[in-house]
């Protein structure tokens, strides 16, 4: 049980979060889940806010992209029922609010991607692309968009 | 019928837009449509220039996230012969020309998505991303590209 | 034979590349392939760094996305063992690492987008979308992803 998993790693799976606008979490066509991009709030409340590599370490980086993976599989789950009908992570789009001179952003995005390792496994083996962005909404350190295969 | 709807709104639905390049203005790939990248261009030229909160109000972004959208639709025709066949509007991605600490991108972008659930209903909601990027091509505002599922 | 026009064409595909993280080259999914976003990497080393418009001009950013994309089409060739398993280009996002005021992002990415159109002709016919960032990882001056439909 990919719930379960989670929480036995320490996380905890939030509440589907609330578009910030006229769109929805998730869509799924035919067996893909595309989520709408994720902020790292918890609560409907920015975590962290700031650019990476000035007002935010890399490890903080980390720790806000592991909440934006967790609030996409969050969106994922609210139109597939259960985590346990995902056939496989495809992919992690990452745009993080970099400061001037910030080029490590594979190390932030780690922070999302080895979550998701550690709880899907081979299910987790996914592509990505990690890209430095100037400003983000609400000024968000990152933003994490996923696309998911489903049984 | 879906362009009569258009027209109802007050919008017209663009001629499909001419690449800038080596490439196509959509694709269709089983029952997916993929645009590309839509600038806010009438008629070939440019309707708005600059940085959202800069050069640009927000108001001025939401226009040009319509412009945009309408593109997008246009191309989305071009390769499905009528947009009666959208079966469901899957997802935006707004990039957003942004001046330094302006970070309300998802307003700029609900210029698009409000324009889309008026036209389409419920086959018009969708997931989305939305985020500020430093430069554009040509200095435009913003950029809108468009998953689509057709019948 | 898609390997032999390549050659033809005086370029070389690559190894397929290795990820910087936690993630993996390239997935396939049904009929579509995904690749992870690609710098301009030959062995493993950066080609380029630095910024489109400021430390590189225009055709080292040409040139930058023609090795991008021989990544992104190696990272395929891993998942289907021949690219005349290609049925199609499906789509292109090139992110480009811009200085103030650079804005011919279109113009660099051609540099990837004329390569596909060369090496696959009508199967190379894709959509794409090109945007600045001011970041990439370890200054790249860009990074590609690509999708692929095949056989």
């Amino acid at each position: 049980m990919i719930e379960d998993k989670i929480k036995e790693l320490g996380y905890e799976l939030p509440e589907a979060p609330k578009p910030l606008a006229a769109y929805i979490p998730a869509i799924k066509i035919d067996n893909l889940v595309f989520t709408s991009g994720q902020l790292p709030t918890v609560r409907g409340e920015l975590k962290f806010t700031g650019k990476i590599g000035a007002d935010l370490s890399e490890a903080d980086g980390q720790r806000a992209a592991e909440i934006s993976a967790l609030n996409c599989l969050s969106a994922v789950k609210s139109v597939i029922g259960s985590l346990d009908q995902v056939d496989q992570i495809v992919k992690l789009t990452v745009y993080v609010n970099s400061a001037d001179y910030f080029t490590n952003q594979p190390k932030v995005a780690n922070g999302a991607s080895e979550l998701i390792g550690k709880i899907f496994g081979d299910k987790g083996k996914h592509v990505r692309s990690a890209v430095g962005v100037n400003e983000l909404p609400m000024n968000a350190p990152l933003e994490i968009e996923m696309i998911v295969k489903v049984k």
